[in-house]
Formats: C-alpha cells, sequence, structure tokens
C-alpha cells in the first residue's frame, strides 16, 4: 500500500487534545493504536501517513517545542514501577507499601511474570513482539518507513538479589510510557521505535553482566552464554538455556544485531552515584563510559604464629597487602583515577596466625584507557617495592622490614572506554533543553561519563547509542533502599522520550539527505 | 611400711651400667620398674630406700653431674613420635615414611588410640594412671615419699587439624622417655613424678585453647567445658562430655588442682617460633609467657558502586581498615610489641562494591601488661582519627578524603602476662649447664617468653612451672611439614629430664629445711 497524504484537521484543547471518543471507521484497516493526530493548532495542517486514513503527526514536522509537549504521565510510570515489583518483592527499607527493594534474578518465575506483563502491555499500545535466543524481548511500534531499522529504548528488568525498584526497571517502564506517550499524542515516527528488554544485564544469577546484549553485540558467542550455570546458591544448577526453556522464553530469532537491527539504543538509568544528587541536577547526558580494567592480586608471604614471630622473622602477607590498598588509593587520586578493592581473601584466617596469602581485587578506572594503563604500570612497580620491604611513599617508615612477600598479578576484565554517538548525545541534550529550556540547561544538567556498565556498552558497539541518568537517593544502588523520586523518574521518562522522538527525527533528515 | 636405708653396692660399667638380667626375689614384693641401683663408682655407696629392698639412687644424693648423666634415648624418644603418629597421620610434605603430619583432634578414635598406648606404656613402667573428669590422663612414678604430690612433665597428644607431630606430643613423649631413663637408671625420686597428658590444649575440634588444664586450675568451670560443642564440620555435633564418654575417657576424679595436685609442672615444646633456630642456639629457657589481647574491629562506612562513585563521595571501609592495619604494625614496633591481623571479612565482597563493613581480628602482645595496654590505648585514638578521615602519621597523604566512617572495638580475649617459677627456670637453666657444660650455656640457651598460650600458663597459676622450648625447622608449627631434629627432640627431653629431677632434689632440700 502507498503512502497518502491527506488533509486533516487536529482539535486542540491547550496543548493538548482529548482523546476522541470514537474513531472513524470506513471499511480501511486500522493499526491499533495509530488512530489520530491531536495536536496545538500552531502545527502544520494534520495529515494521514501509511495505511492509516485517520490523521497522525509525522515527527519530522514537529517542531522542538512540540517534542518537549509530548509529556509523560509521572502516575502512570511510577504506577507501573510499583505495580511491577509485585513480581519478585524484596526486603522492606520503611514501612510504606512501596518502600520496598526487588528481588527478581533474571529468567526466574517472578522475572518470567514481568515478561509477560511487558508483553501484554506494549502489544496492547499496538506494539509487535520478538524475543531472541537469548529471551531479549524487542517491542516495536511501527512507524511511517518500517523498512528502517528502530529507534529503541531499553535496559533490563532483572534485578540483583537484595536489588531496588529502579536500576534497569526505570529504563524499561519509561520506555513503555514512551510508547502510551506517542499513542496519546497521535504521533507517527519517521521509523519504527521500540522497547528493549535485554537478558540477565546484572549478572547476579548467571555471572556475566549485560550477558545478552553481549551476545546481541557478537561479544560473547551463544554457546558461552547458553551453557553459563546460576552461582545462586540452594542447588539452582539451571543454565541460561534451561532456564530460558523452562519460562518459555527461548526465542527463534538469532540473538544478533543482524537479526534485531537498531537504528540506535537510548537508556535511561539511575546514575548509581552521588554526583547528580549532591550538585542538584536533574538529568545526566551521558557522554560515554568509563575505561576499566579487574585484577586479582595474589601476596604470598609465610604463615607463622602470631605470638612466636617478631615482626624481623615474618613475611606478612596482609601487612603487604594493606600498603598495597593504600597505595593504590593515592596513585589513583593522583592521576584522576578510581581504583577500588571489594574483596580481599585472608588465608589461612586464624586470629594467632600471620597470614602466609592474601587475595584481593582490585578495580581501576578511568575516563580514558591511557589513565587506568598508567595507574596500572605505577601499581605494578609500587606492589613490587612493597612486596619487597621497600619503603614507598612513606608506608613502611615506623614499622619493621620483615622477610619479602611475593606479589602476582592476574587481569580478570579489560573494558575500554566508550564514546557514545553524538547524534545520540545531543538528542539527549537537545531534549532536556526543550524540556528545562536553553536558560536552566547548564544549572539542571551535567554531561558525564558512566562508572558502571550498562548494556548501552554493548549496543554502543553495534549502533549509535547514548545514556540518560537520573538522580538516586543516596548514590545507593544495588540495595532495597534504592530511590529515585517520582518526579525524577518522569523527567528521565520525558528526556527518554524527547530524545528517542528527537532521533527519529534526525534519522528522516539524514534519509532525505540520502546519508542513511 | 617405714623406710629403711640398706647399703648396697653399685655396679659400674663406664658411665652407665647394664641392667641385670635377673633380679633378686626375696619374698618382699617388687613395684615394676623399681629394681636396682645402677650409679657410677663415684657415688657414694648405695643403699635402698622405701618399701623395696633393691638398690637404688635417691635423687637428692646425685650430684649435677650425675643428673647430667642419665641420658635419654634419641632413638626411643624418635621412635615413639613416628610410632605414635601412626593414629591421626596427616597430610605428608615429603616422601619418607615419616615425612608426614598429624590430624589428631581431641577426643576421637585416633586420640583414643595414643591414649591407650600413652597409659599401657607407663603402666609397663609402673606407673599408676588417673583419668579425670576431663579426660586429663596422669601418670604417675611412685617415689621416696609419696605424701608428696609428683612433679609433672606434661602437655598434650591432641593436634591442630593439619599439624604437626611435635606441637605438645614431643612434651608428653619426653616424658614417657623421661620415666624409662629413670627406671634404667635406677633412680628413686624423693617424692613421685609423673606425666600429664592435658585433653584439647589445641582448641581445634572443641574451640576453647588449653581448655582441660583451665578446669583443673580453676579457670573455666567444668560445666562450661564438658558442654563444648566440636566446631568441626561434617555434621560432628558431639559435646566434650559426650565424646569423653564415647571413647571411654570419661574419668571419675574431680578436673582440679586440689584432687589432682602437683609439685610443679614441666613442659618440653618446639619453640613455635623462629627465635632459637635463627640464633642457632638449642635451648629456650621459659621465664614466662606473653601478655596478649584480642580484639574484633569494625569499621563501618557506606557500600557504594567503584564505578559511578568519586573517592569525595565514598566512606570505603577498606580503605580506612587498610590504614588501621598499617598502623597497628607501627605503633607495635615503636612499642616493642607485637600487632597481627589474622582474619579480615570484607562485606559485601564484590569486585564493584566499594565495602560498607571490614571486621578484622587484632591481636596484640608483649612481654608485659602495660605495653599491651599502652598499644590498645594507642591504636584507639589512631583509629579513631583514620576512620574520621584524618591524616595520621602520613597515612592519608597523596590520598583523598572521603565521608567519615565509624569504628568500633570488641574485647575478645585478655591473657595477662605470666611469670614462670624462679626455682622451675633455675631447674631448667641448671638442667642446660649440666648437659651444655658452663661455658656453653650462654651460646647454646636463650632465655625467652612464650609467644604462645601453653598448658602451662594455666598450671603456672596453681603450681610452680617452667617451660622448655627446643628448636623447629622455620619456626614453623601448625602445619604438616612442623619439624623438630632428632638430636633437638633429644637435647630437650634431656632437659625435661635434668629439670624434674632437679626439682625433685631442690623439693628434697626443701623438706629437709621444712619449707614443705
Amino acid at each position: 500500500m502507498s503512502t497518502t497524504l491527506n488533509s486533516c484537521a487536529g482539535k486542540a484543547i491547550g496543548r493538548f487534545i482529548s482523546k476522541p471518543k470514537s474513531f472513524p471507521s470506513d471499511g480501511f484497516p486500522l493499526r491499533p493504536g495509530f488512530h489520530r493526530s491531536g495536536f496545538s493548532v500552531k502545527l502544520q495542517p494534520h495529515r494521514t501517513f501509511s495505511s492509516s486514513r485517520i490523521c497522525q503527526t509525522r515527527t519530522s514536522e514537529m517542531s522542538k517545542k512540540d517534542v518537549a509537549s509530548l509529556k509523560v504521565s509521572q502516575e502512570r510510570l511510577v504506577g507501573d514501577i510499583h505495580h511491577t515489583a509485585q513480581w519478585g518483592t524484596g526486603k522492606s527499607w520503611g514501612d510504606g507499601p512501596t518502600e520496598k527493594g526487588l528481588s527478581r534474578l533474571s529468567l526466574t518465575p517472578s522475572d518470567a511474570s514481568v515478561r509477560k506483563w511487558f508483553i501484554s502491555t506494549t502489544e496492547a499500545l499496538g506494539c509487535t513482539t520478538t524475543v531472541d535466543e537469548m529471551g531479549n524481548i524487542f517491542t516495536v511500534r511501527p512507524g511511517l518507513n518500517n523498512d528502517l531499522p528502530p529507534v529503541y529504548a531499553g535496559s533490563h528488568l532483572d534485578s540483583q538479589p537484595t536489588g531496588g525498584r529502579y536500576d534497569g526497571i526505570l529504563g524499561v517502564l519509561a520506555g513503555v510510557e514512551m510508547l502510551r506517550c506517542l499513542n496519546e499524542g497521535w504521533v507517527e515516527t519517521e521509523g519504527p521505535v521500540g522497547v528493549v528488554n535485554w537478558t540477565n544485564e546484572e549478572g547476579a544469577r548467571f555471572p556475566i553482566s549485560m550477558l545478552s546484549s553481549a551476545v546481541w553485540s557478537g561479544t560473547i558467542p551463544l554457546s558461552t552464554a547458553h551453557s553459563l550455570r546460576s552461582v545462586i546458591p540452594a542447588s539452582d544448577t539451571a543454565t541460561v538455556k534451561s532456564s530460558l526453556e523452562s519460562i518459555n522464553f527461548l526465542g527463534s530469532t538469532p540473538c544478533s544485531y543482524t537479526a534485531t537491527p537498531m537504528a540506535a539504543h537510548f537508556e535511561l538509568h539511575i546514575e548509581q552515584g552521588p554526583h547528580l544528587v549532591s550538585s542538584k541536577r536533574k538529568i545526566g547526558i551521558v557522554k560515554g563510559v568509563q575505561s576499566y580494567k579487574w585484577f586479582t592480586i595474589t601476596v604470598t608471604g609465610r604463615d607463622c604464629h602470631t605470638g612466636t614471630t617478631s615482626f624481623e622473622h615474618r613475611a606478612d602477607a596482609l601487612v603487604a597487602a594493606s600498603r598495597m590498598i593504600v597505595q593504590s588509593h593515592r596513585s589513583a587520586a593522583g592521576k584522576g583515577a578510581l581504583a577500588s578493592t571489594g574483596i580481599v581473601k585472608v588465608e589461612p584466617g586464624s586470629t594467632n596466625t600471620v597470614p602466609g596469602t592474601v587475595r584481593f581485587s582490585l578495580d581501576v578506572r578511568a575516563a580514558h584507557d591511557t589513565v587506568v594503563d598508567a595507574v596500572e604500570q605505577e601499581l605494578k612497580e609500587d606492589f613490587a617495592a612493597i612486596a619487597a620491604g621497600e619503603d614507598v611513599d612513606g608506608l613502611a617508615a615506623g614499622g619493621v622490614k620483615g622477610i619479602p612477600c611475593e606479589v602476582e598479578w592476574q587481569t580478570d576484565s579489560i573494558s575500554p572506554a566508550v564514546d557514545f554517538h553524538e547524534d545520540c548525545i545531543r538528542c539527549v541534550e537537545e531534549a532536556s533543553e526543550g524540556l528545562f529550556g536553553t536558560q536552566n540547561l547548564e544549572k539542571l544538567t551535567m554531561k558525564m561519563v558512566s562508572g558502571a556498565g550498562h548494556d548501552s556498552v554493548e549496543t554502543s558497539k553495534r549502533v549509535p547509542t547514548s545514556m540518560i541518568f537520573v538522580p538516586c537517593r543516596g548514590g545507593v544502588s544495588h540495595h532495597p533502599a534504592e530511590y529515585c523520586a517520582p518526579e525524577d523518574c518522569a523527567v528521565g521518562a520525558q528526556v527518554l522520550l524527547g530524545s528517542v522522538v528527537g532521533y527519529d527525527r534526525l534519522r528522516a533528515e539524514k534519509v532525505k539527505e540520502g546519508s542513511v
């Protein structure tokens, strides 16, 4: 069927118009949710596109102000957040009925329940669902030219075992709200738009984070991902594949950026850090993701009795490891990087035995790969000197030199810095500007680099990507008390909607220019 | 029966004489093992004592040289060490048949086997056995005046789960060898002498070290000790009492210093430290036991994401704890004390989460209580300052000040310094002098303070006590490769024998003076 353009008068009620109670029916098939354009009288005369004979508004013909006037419903969005938290309700952090965390491990029955809700809700909004071999769910709202790949909003619906209601969830549910707003606003996008729920982003049940977006991007082979085993105790011996089968989410579509292509990927997420909160900003315009490397450091000394061995005769692996941890903090601080140790294993682990072996994790991060490498290089030298009992920057001052220890480095993970796509970053910035006004843009937004990994790291390897951060209370996440205020959820969803529509407009221009 | 003194001619063969093939029998009952005095012709005419009509040598009439000429058999002693290691054979550390550790947890079937061997062996040497309510085994060789309490050699036959063949074992088996030497040398002591095997010294299966000597001394109530439960995994839910019953070692004699009194307690032990080995000395003359305190320190910060939280926004409990551990080493070094951390628990324990809680053990030791107290006091101030983010002695230099943490101290154990009895210390010193010669005494012995706790700490609360240390390879103990060279075992046993005989002579003098 060819595209036809018909004149159609919009019915203006303030900035928004109410939906007509009934729709014209003239024998043409109607796509559910694609019925009538309802826009401000300042718009160009409305027209119908595509197969529909009903008035709709084409994104490429909306002004920035029109885009900004598409308003998400805070009540509806926050309602969805708390409604879906019935599946995997976590620990309480307060007395209120919604003051509870979330415990929704990937591919469990509670995950299956929220997935079914996601599919039925978005299909009721006129979308088509695709489930791939990793259980990733792509829900797509058709646009004018459905030969184009969809612009996606995406994140994940799984949580940490003692997680909160916002990490990942907000990004998917804001995508659902985006679909509602597009319907409500009678907007027809140039190409399709969609929402994607990525499987096992948390890496909590199956121990690789961003697992399924990484299969989609080609980083991790499907067979590796399918055979990954649960690390949750209590005799859960399931693999990813067996879990997908058991909840009926093993799709037939290949998990690949070629089988389910994207035009772009936008991800709304809580910041999981304190910078927006502490600077009283509302939106983080995420330019990229930090570079990081993960190491396991093993310090080997010699076990001995705490009471019978003088300091001179000790090879105390823990005193050495403690100096290394202090030094890693200094080195990173000196280079504008971050260094963190989250795991320490001390052997043999007895009050009256000087530890002979200490293993600790070391997580080094910075905006640029070169800085991470410089910290690594400096610490390799410093740790060797500390193990040898030398005084590094006064750490051994006042102590007694003992027997040297040995130190070994194991590199567990290398994640180079990611630069998000400038078009996507500009879309987020413009959506923020549309919401806050040019005069408030600098005051209320912050260009930032994500410290954490997200599915967007994987999508950015294949398609233009950016992220939108919103503040979360105290910077806390991965905890039942993780909290994003309702108004902040809505602001984030508003910017997500604006970014997706903005990108759709942008690609229309590019299609016009012949550059896509 | 009254004591009779008869003249008796000794039969000299060099320094030692062979035992007669047959013994005179004149109708008088003979106590097994108490048959004939066989000493150097330089001695006073030999006489028989007590109920025996057979020639024996009274310790109070032996010269120092005579005492020194009672020679332990290295072969016999080391033979016993390896023979009894069949009960609870541990991990191999070498290829040789005896190059294995010991795994003989208290009150297990293997412990029962070695106990039976101990009783049958010492009873065959003429001793009488008493088993008390804690399964402590007192084996006593009668002396001239059996109204006097026995002078004991004592230690323990139990081991750590992955222990060695010497810790404790050497002290008991050297006691057995002492009994053999007294028999072989036809020595009648002034009062009885004995050997004691203390139950559960290691505190490995039942988690209180020196458990049964502490009941004996009145430090721990019997009911507490009896109800102590096994901490060994694999469904061992036994209590001390049920274990005593199951191996048939729940004696009827009250476990108390009044029910089984002692004149003195001497304990031969491997040093469990490197000081004798590294100074090439053979005997440690132990003057006492260090003072120590055990603490659990809890540092509370706040969990946060390693990637999303700048140093300024962190309350990193592990960076603080690492600085505290470094500082504890410094503080102790500055005061001639020891500080050690053997256990560290980091929560939540994830590579990409800055730890919100760190708990670590702190073991502070020094020769004097006042020094331990001074280290504790200094560290309480320093740790509070470190937790608050202040720079203590340059530890925070070059770092970034974050959010303050909190620190809490819990005192788990206080063990004041123990001074052993000067009479016992002198006996050990004189026995060493007798063995090495006055000219070598200083070169081959070292007066020292025990860094570890031993059953002698408990006995010293009630009776004159001292210890004898021998070198162990690399200072290693509580490990299968724990090793004391055969000649060092023999030297230690020789000094033990000399000390017990020396104390018996000393008390004879005191009895004579009327001071006992």
